[in-house]
C-alpha cells in the first residue's frame, strides 16, 4: 500500500525546528522517542545524491538526551552498557551499546561526558531514561536522571565542515572524529560534535534550550545559500549503504551486540559493572550463529521493509531482512539483514521473500563497497 | 497544516492485525509504543457517530503488555505505582497510574493478576519494560520482565455485549467492570476484559499469539453484520467527551497523578513501596494549584492540538490545552485542559490561544455532561 496519513497530537512532540521543517516543504514523517523525525523533502533519489555531494540541516531532536546528573551519574551510565567508559573524559562521544539482563539491545546512544558528574546519552528509539530512572530508583543510586531541554540538529554531507565554520568558527575543523567542542552561538553555546547518521561526514549540533532552534537553523541557511544547503534527514538508503544500523529496525531486543556486529563494544575483561555483563559473558563463551550482513537484491525497485522479509536458501530459513531501500546510484535493492552462520559469508546467494514475491540476493560485506 | 504522510519501517511495528485493518479502508495511523494505531476510517463525525450507536472492533495491540514473573513480581509491580496492589486478584483489573522518583506520571497502564506471581501491566505509551527491567535489575529483585506476544482487540459500543456474547458466549455478559474471565476460542482461550478507552461501554480481548489476530477478528465481523460492526479506533471526540485521559497528550512526566484528577488512586495511608511514594507525600501536603478540566470552545471547528494551547484570563496565563476535537453532537470544540485553580471551576469563561487565533471558551467538569 502507499504511505498512509499520520495524524498528529500533542504526544507526537513537535521540535524546535518543525515550523522551519513546514516550511521547507516536508512530505513524511516518522516517529521517534515519541517525536516527529522528517523523512521526505523530494523524491528520495533527489534528497539521496544532494547529501552525497552538497550539505543538508536535519532535524533530529528526536535524538532525545537522557541527563545522568550527580555522584553516581557514571555508575548509573556504566550499568547500562558493556563498555568501559573509563576513558571517558569531556570533548569526547563514545558509543555506548545499551543492554537488558539478558544481553538483549535496548538502545545504542552516543554517550558524552558534558561537565563533573554529569553525562549526556544521546538516544534512539526507545524510553532509556524509563531504564535509568529504574535503575537509580533501585539501586538507590544518588544520581538525577532528566531529559534537559537539549535538540540535535545536524549538518552532513561533503561541505559539512565548510558550512558549520561559517556558522562557528574554523574551530570546527579541528575537532576529531566522534569529538566535540563547546562553541559559541549569539548569547549562549552549544555542544558541537562531529559526529551523525551518515557515512559523508559532518556535525550534530545540541542545541540548548528550544529557543535558540529557530536562529540556529536560519544562521545555517543564511551561511549557506552557495553550498546548496537543504533541509534533509538521516537517509535510509545512504545509511543502509554506509552499514548504519537503526535500533528497532535492524537491532532489537531479540539480538546481542555480538550479533549486531558490535562485540568490540563489549569489554568483558574490564571489570565493567553493567547489568548485562554476566549474560555477555556467557554469550561470548557459546560463540554467535548469527549476524548482521548487506544485501544486494535483485530486480526492480523493492520498497522499504516494513516488516521482516524472510531469507532463505535452498528453501531453508537463513536469516531475515530488517532493512531495504532501493539504491539509485547502485541499480539494485540494498538491505541489512540478519545472517545466519551458514550463509554470513559475503558472495553467498540467498532467496528474499519480498512483498513483491522471491527475489534472488547476494550476501555483501558491510558498508557497502563503493557503488 | 494538513496530515503529513508516515513512512513506515519496521521499527513501527504491525500487529497481527494490520492486514484487515488495511482492508478495512484505514486512512490515518498513529504511533503508539513503536507500534501503528489505528485513526481513521471515514468522515470523524461518521466514525464517532458509528461508536455511539453500534459496535467497532478496534486494532489496539499498541496497548502492549509488560509481564512480570517470579516470586517478587508483586513488589516490582507495586515499586511503580501509588495505588495499593494489595487486594489484586486474578479476574480483576486495576487502573494504576506509574510515577516516577519525583511522582511524575511516567505512564498509567492497568494491571492483571493473570496467574500465581504473573502480572500484565497493559499500558500507555512509553516503555515501562525498560523501568521495571531497571528496578528490577537495580534492586536485585527475583523478577523477569519481558513484553510477551498478546496485542488486545477492543470492542466498543452499546451493541459490545451482544457480539463479544457471539463469539466468546453469554458468559461475556456476566463480566463485572474491570473485571475479566478466560473465554475459549478454538483450541486456546483469552482474557476477555470488560474495559475500554470509550464511554460506550464494552471488552478488550487479549488476543495471545499473534497468529490468532486474524481469527478473532474475522469471527467478529462475520458474527456482528446485522449489528453493523465496523472497524474503529479509540475515538477522541468521545474520549474527551468522556474525559479520558491519554498519557503523553493529558499528562506528562510533569504532572502528578493529583494534577491529573487521579489522587484517589494514590494509596499514601497503606505503606504501599512504591518509588514514588515519599515524592507524593509532599506534593499532598503542600496542595496542587492546577487540575485537569474540560473546556468547551467557541466558534468554527478547530483541528486537533499538535502541541499545547495557551490559555488565558484578562491576559494572564492560567493553563493550557492538551487535546482537543470537534464534536458533530455538541457542535462546539470539546478539548481537555490543565487549569490553575484560579480558572478550574466549572463555568470559568476563559481565552484559548489556538492555531486559528484567540477563542473564547468555558470550563466544565468532566466528564462532560450529555449533550
Amino acid at each position: 500500500m502507499s504511505a498512509p496519513l499520520l495524524s498528529c497530537s500533542r504526544r507526537l512532540r513537535r521540535t524546535p525546528f518543525s515550523r522551519r521543517v513546514e516550511a521547507a516543504g516536508i512530505k513524511a514523517y516518522t516517529v521517534y522517542n515519541h517525536m516527529l523525525l522528517p523523512t521526505s523533502f523530494d523524491k528520495p533519489g533527489t534528497d539521496y545524491f544532494h547529501l552525497k555531494e552538497h550539505v543538508q540541516v536535519w532535524d533530529v531532536a528526536c535524538e532525545r538526551q537522557v541527563e545522568l546528573k550527580g555522584p553516581d551519574a557514571l555508575k548509573l551510565a556504566q550499568m547500562m552498557t558493556p563498555r568501559s567508559l573509563a576513558g571517558l573524559t569531556e570533548g569526547k562521544c563514545l558509543y555506548t551499546p545499551v543492554v537488558d539482563e539478558n544481553g538483549g539491545m535496548l538502545n545504542d546512544p552516543v554517550t558524552l561526558k558534558v561537565g563533573d558528574d554529569r553525562y549526556w546519552m544521546s538516544i534512539a528509539d526507545s524510553d532509556v531514561m524509563l531504564l535509568a530512572k529504574g535503575l537509580a530508583a533501585g539501586a538507590g543510586l544518588d544520581a538525577e536522571v532528566f531529559e534537559p531541554d537539549v535538540s540535535p540538529l545536524a549538518v552532513q554531507g561533503p561541505k559539512a565542515d565548510e558550512l558549520a565554520a561559517r556558522v562557528f568558527g574554523d574551530a570546527v575543523r579541528d575537532i576529531r572524529f566522534f569529538g566535540y567542542a563547546r562553541l559559541p552561538f549569539e548569547d549562549t553555546n552549544f555542544v558541537v560534535a562531529r559526529s551523525g547518521y551518515s557515512a559523508q561526514g559532518g556535525f550534530e549540533i545540541y542545541v540548548e534550550d528550544g529557543r535558540y532552534g529557530e536562529a540556529v537553523w536560519d544562521a545555517l541557511f543564511a551561511a549557506g545559500g552557495d553550498l546548496n544547503v537543504r533541509a534533509g534527514y538521516p537517509n535510509t538508503i545512504e545509511r543502509i549503504e554506509a552499514g548504519l544500523l537503526s535500533y528497532g529496525n535492524d537491532m532489537t531486543i531479540e539480538d546481542t551486540p555480538y550479533e549486531c556486529s558490535l562485540g568490540k563494544y563489549v569489554h568483558l575483561d574490564k571489570a565493567v559493572e553493567c547489568i548485562g555483563i554476566e549474560a555477555l559473558r556467557r554469550h561470548a563463551e557459546r560463540g554467535h550463529s548469527r549476524e548482521i550482513r548487506g544485501l544486494r537484491i535483485d530486480g526492480e525497485p523493492l520498497p522499504g521493509a516494513t516488516e521482516a522479509w524472510a531469507v532463505s536458501a535452498g528453501g531453508k530459513a537463513v536469516g531475515h531482512v530488517s532493512s531495504a531501500a532501493w539504491s539509485p546510484s547502485r541499480e539494485c535493492t540494498v538491505a541489512l539483514a540478519m545472517m545466519n552462520a551458514s550463509h554470513w559469508t559475503p558472495g553467498s546467494e540467498v532467496e528474499v521473500d519480498t512483498p513483491e514475491g522471491p527475489r534472488g540476493a547476494e550476501v555483501s560485506a558491510l558498508p557497502f563497497s563503493e557503488a
